[in-house]
């Protein structure tokens, strides 16, 4: 099996303690490892875990070792390619793959990503199921995706940071002050991020800009990741809970709201973590631009009504009734409620394109309108 | 020192373990212990308090050891109770009562109740200072506080209760879907409690309720004290983070929002603690009737503009970047994000008049408009 060299691009921007990284990469000398930083253990331990199997892919976008919309879709490309590894003379070929196709796409259903990433393989691969070059297709085609994603969000920030730079003209060098929920930084992408990639690009252009970062509970994606992405890179920021921004926005102390999006319809729908919805209500009603940035791969072109279409995931109770962090150098959890409490935790929520200012895309900026989006992506409208 | 009994009254609703509780009591052979249920403790333990002094007051208001509009109220109230038991022959009796009235005034901000309820005693003071009964009427004046606020409460479920049963007959037998934020119940005022007091007359008298609580980041008085009372009384309810309830209304899943206050303008503008403005806005979103609880104690008849006008508390940042509960046993916290995090720490917002549906008070429920409050608290207009 011959495979060509996957070679990460130099980037700029991403930094953990002054080194660039991705969010994932194939092992430079182990073709059988995908490598992946441990979300679950940061911002208190930096770990590289490998993921060498359908199932280690499968369990590591379950239980959020890795997520964010174009990171799962990146990692269940790979996985695809894993599968290819997985197989011996007695494995029927088209059999093995569409069972982990299927496997894959099952694990988390909101973000269309991960379904879109796993098809495009999967398209590759067909009709080149006899040939001795299957893995090498498949891993062609999962690096495909992440240089599409990572070229994507490059994009985004390329045109999401002329909002920034707008703002700031008029605030006389105080810096812009931007809101975010969740983490749709490099993290969550391969690189760069989708709604703080404009943030990364504004701030190396010396554009003076401050994020209010939402905890995003209940897993603080905010609090853990968003924190220690801007604070790795420099970018100021101040922690907030997930109630606050309301607040925020009355004082006058939101310029701009910048979130990503699992999952947009045709007509500008957005799934995103829940508690965006929340957010978009109060930019509207201050008079703030609410802006989602996503690469067209989270746009679902099939979809129109977000809040009766896209499936919303339900979770484990316990991710409600507990809290996890840094206790005496370790990770663990404390129980924040009785004993026994019902709980129910939903993963994400719908902002109606109505409440989007608009979206900031890899092919430009457009409004939440079914007629834009159809302008900006008329190829892939059936 | 002659001291009228204080004969708590018989509370048929707020029950720990099949016991009856209120929030604040005066222990019965010690006059000058003033007891409070440790609400820092629950829902982990169940402990009572002794505060003894001025500035055991003044702490336990400070440390949230008790909290809630009313009952910081009470607190207060007995404050200067304490105040007057804290003299000797050489003390300058207005002096003294005044500095006692102003820092315990001075300890939270954003509620009325504590200005009111220290006000309401000193002018019950004021032209006794020589009175060897001083004490006497200072702990009645505190009494009366007491039963005006449970009284005040009691009406509030009294009234508040048929708006849950109206929405019940169209139900079919279905539970009336209530979401709450913080803990608006009986822990926060003396008995009853203002949101949940028609929570409690509903469930008592078979209608079939359900509540949604809001974990109520950062002191997470939903996830800790709210189940709590609720779980205690046997009312069904579900936990949730704070992001989620415009997920709910979104998908049909709340009926009625019930809230408290802690400084509602006499236009109807209400502070009150922070992410109540974010509901709000779904409510509205959502045409879900959005309602503040409140006693009068609570209305600020000399403030219109509440977004300008209310002070909001700001508070320490590490109730931002840890989170407290249960671990090993034992109350602990656990950091939640990068060690060194900026963060900030707003205890409340403003939801505006237009977005509230009606104010439920002691006196009837009225729309949250200067007319209809002139109307139901014509004395209380200057």
């Amino acid at each position: 099996m011959r495979l060509k060299s996957f070679r990460p691009e130099r980037i700029i921007t991403m930094l953990v303690d002054g080194k660039n990284y991705q969010s994932i990469w194939l092992d430079k000398i182990d073709r059988g490892k995908v490598m992946v930083i441990d979300q679950k253990r940061l911002p208190f331990f930096f770990e590289i875990k490998e993921l060498c199997s359908v199932e280690d892919i499968y369990s590591a976008i379950k239980d959020m070792t890795l997520r964010g919309a174009p990171l799962i879709g990146a990692a269940g490309a790979y996985g695809i390619y894993l599968a290819t590894l997985e197989m011996n003379s007695l494995t029927n070929i088209p059999d093995h793959l569409a069972n982990a196709s299927r496997y894959i796409t099952s694990c988390r259903p909101t973000a269309v990503n991960l379904s879109w990433a796993v098809k495009y393989v999967m398209d590759k691969l067909k009709g080149n199921f006899a040939s001795p070059s299957l893995s090498e297709i498949a891993l062609d085609a999962a690096n495909e995706v992440c240089e599409t994603e990572k070229e994507n969000c490059r994009r985004i920030g390329n045109y999401g940071i002329n909002l920034i730079e707008d703002i700031s003209k008029d605030k006389k060098g105080e810096p812009v002050n931007i809101l975010t929920h969740c983490n749709a930084g490099w993290l969550a992408c391969i690189d760069y991020g989708t709604a703080l990639s404009p943030v990364y690009f504004a701030h190396d252009k010396g554009i003076p800009v401050h994020v209010w970062i939402d905890e995003t509970r209940p897993l603080n994606q905010g609090a853990r990741l968003t924190t220690w992405e801007l604070g790795n890179h420099g970018v100021p920021y101040t922690l907030i809970t997930d109630n606050t921004g309301g607040f925020l926005m009355q004082k006058g102390k939101v310029d701009i709201v910048l979130v990503g999006s699992d999952r947009t319809t045709r007509k500008g729908d957005s799934a995103n973590k829940i508690g965006t919805y929340l957010k978009a209500l109060a930019a509207l009603d201050n008079k703030i631009p609410f802006y989602v940035a996503l690469p067209s791969t989270s746009i679902d072109f099939s979809l129109s009504d977000g809040i009766r279409e896209i499936p919303v995931e339900e979770r484990a109770p316990d991710e409600v009734t507990s809290v996890n962090g840094l206790v005496n150098g370790e990770i663990g959890a404390v129980r924040i409620c009785p004993e026994g409490a019902d709980a129910a935790n939903w993963g994400f929520d719908i902002t109606p394109a109505r409440l989007i200012t608009g979206l900031i895309t890899e092919k430009g900026i457009c409004r939440a309108e079914e007629k834009d989006i159809r302008n900006m992506f008329s190829n892939k409208f059936k």
